[in-house]
């Protein structure tokens, strides 16, 4: 069995790892089609010894694909998923657009794959801060029972796309030869600098990236009670998101029992050894599969808590992998047509 | 009424600092002597017209000194501190060698001068984190009573001093030259990368950086049974460090009441309008006197609580310029003699 995979959204940065990827995990195609806005159709994409002419996705394009993944946007995925789902394509859709829709599986395969058995036709890839936190929460919450927790992130430039990334590495240049920096992609400078700021604010004063850490996290651990607060700020590191995390459980915890949880979960590994000055750093986890998971420690200002650091890399757990690994899931379930 | 003034390790990030901030602030100066180890004793200083040869901290060259600011190191400070004292010469330590000496004050002036009032020679300058997340919890505290904290830190390369700041910028140009990274103050490359690791590790698995923030809160807030918890982390910013905190009060909180209570808090500032993208951020806190506080918001997982984010130059309040204050609260309340 093999599959006709479109990927929407095939120039930005998730789209050339979603190439990459699907072929370094032989994921079953028959045909690789890929799709962008008017903008960027006609162009050439290159992977390997292949090449592509990108399309331009209108609804008619869905007409022969089986799946498609979507990662330009909310608002082409507003559009066009339900045309490809008309088609008998289902989508997986990278985008917020659908995250929080009931009738939508928000779906981390090592979490929650049984979702996908109720799917309508689209798929929700979580939030990449939420999808890497998750991957060092969710065993804690299976050993010691999730109650609320606390993050403060350190997200890297690749969150905003190609586009940040290039900024940071211009700004750094530009820095080295005495240049002013050039701001584009974020509000402000990022070479040297920190913004707590990561997508739009709020009336509350929070901003929609904390929030989807807040409601993303309550869907995809079936806890509607979930507490918890988010602080997103965006770092000048290239393309690993790190998460400092607090959490309270419902259970006594125990160092030794999460470090081996954590360990036994698909998808995340432990590093945490301080003596030898081992813990997960962003620097590690550009290219990785698994998300890190270290510094774990009894938290001192609660009574069932744990302070952890988990590092994962945002264009593959935190976009591209997740969003493939819910193909296959899929696939393995039989959720999908061929 | 002048003073004789010492700088023990003025060749040092912070110790350059002390002589700026010291004729910037008009600090009643008789005389100024640069101190240092036998190593970089002999060395000359120049500072706007004026130049001074470095000489060795020994006991003796404490004699004729009324104030001496020790920024060299806890083992320089344990060894000479008692020395200096003996001569009469009251000691501004930057380093943590007495922080915790029920003895000697933990001052913040803007928090506890009045501490200073009971010293016997040493005065003790907080840890750098902790000073400037108190210029933001302070006030807050005053106005609705602080329970417990969670801090997570995004720390400047300064506070390895100016090896760390050498080795950020150093590997910055190097990356921008293709060529590979020396890694030398920090144990791990630092640019565009994330150390979860500031100060050495304890068997817990804390820091001795992160238990600074919770044992030096509780001695400067007299606040015995205050808990909190810090996550320490390096990031590959030059001089200003950010905390990330989520604060929990025995009273209401009100986010108005918050910036306001902040705002009247002398050496505090509120940077706090999210429409139009106002936010404390490190590039705007090298070189500056206040610290910086925003993101204020409702902590979603706590009944009392606050999110916040504070910005503070690790070099000024986190180091040489607090130190000064500390020297200028003594001549104000007579408590040195010239």
């Amino acid at each position: 069995m093999s599959y006709n995979v479109g990927i929407v959204g095939a120039t930005g940065a998730v789209g050339q790892e979603l190439i990459e990827l699907l072929h370094a995990r032989k994921f079953p195609i028959k045909q690789l089609t890929l799709l962008a806005s008017a903008r960027s159709a006609g162009k050439l994409i290159h992977f390997q010894d292949k090449s592509w002419t990108v399309v331009e996705a209108t609804p008619a394009a869905f007409d022969d694909l089986d799946i498609a993944i979507f990662s330009a946007g909310g608002t082409l995925s507003k559009n066009l998923a339900p045309e490809a789902v008309r088609r008998n394509c289902v989508v997986i859709d990278n985008s917020s657009a659908f995250r929080m829709d009931p009738d939508v599986p928000l779906v981390v395969p090592e979490i929650n794959a049984e979702a996908l058995d109720v799917h309508q036709g689209i798929i929700a890839n979580p939030n990449c801060s939420t999808a890497i936190t998750l991957m060092g929460l969710y065993p804690l919450h299976q050993e010691f029972g999730l109650k609320r927790f606390w993050a403060s992130t350190y997200q890297a430039v690749s969150g905003a796309g190609a586009a940040g990334m290039h900024e940071l590495e211009t700004q750094i240049r530009d820095w080295v030869n005495a240049k002013p920096m050039k701001v584009e992609a974020f509000p402000h400078p990022i070479a040297f600098n920190l913004l707590p700021h990561v997508d739009v604010f709020f009336d509350d004063g929070y901003t929609r990236e904390e929030m989807k850490m807040v409601n993303e996290s309550r869907k995809i651990l079936t806890l509607p009670q979930l507490q918890a607060t988010c602080t997103c700020v965006r770092v000048p590191v290239l393309r690993a998101h790190s998460m400092s995390i607090n959490a309270e459980f419902t259970k006594p915890v125990d160092v030794n029992r999460a470090r081996a949880a954590i360990a036994a979960f698909a998808g995340a590994e432990i590093v945490d050894d301080p003596a030898q000055l081992q813990y997960p750093m962003p620097k590690d986890y550009a290219g990785k599969v698994n998300c890190g998971v270290g510094r774990i420690r009894k938290d001192l200002a609660l009574d069932n808590g744990l302070a952890l650091w988990i590092v994962g890399d945002q264009l593959w757990k935190g976009a591209a992998l997740n969003a493939i690994q819910i193909g296959e899931a899929l696939i393995e379930r039989g959720k999908v047509a061929s």
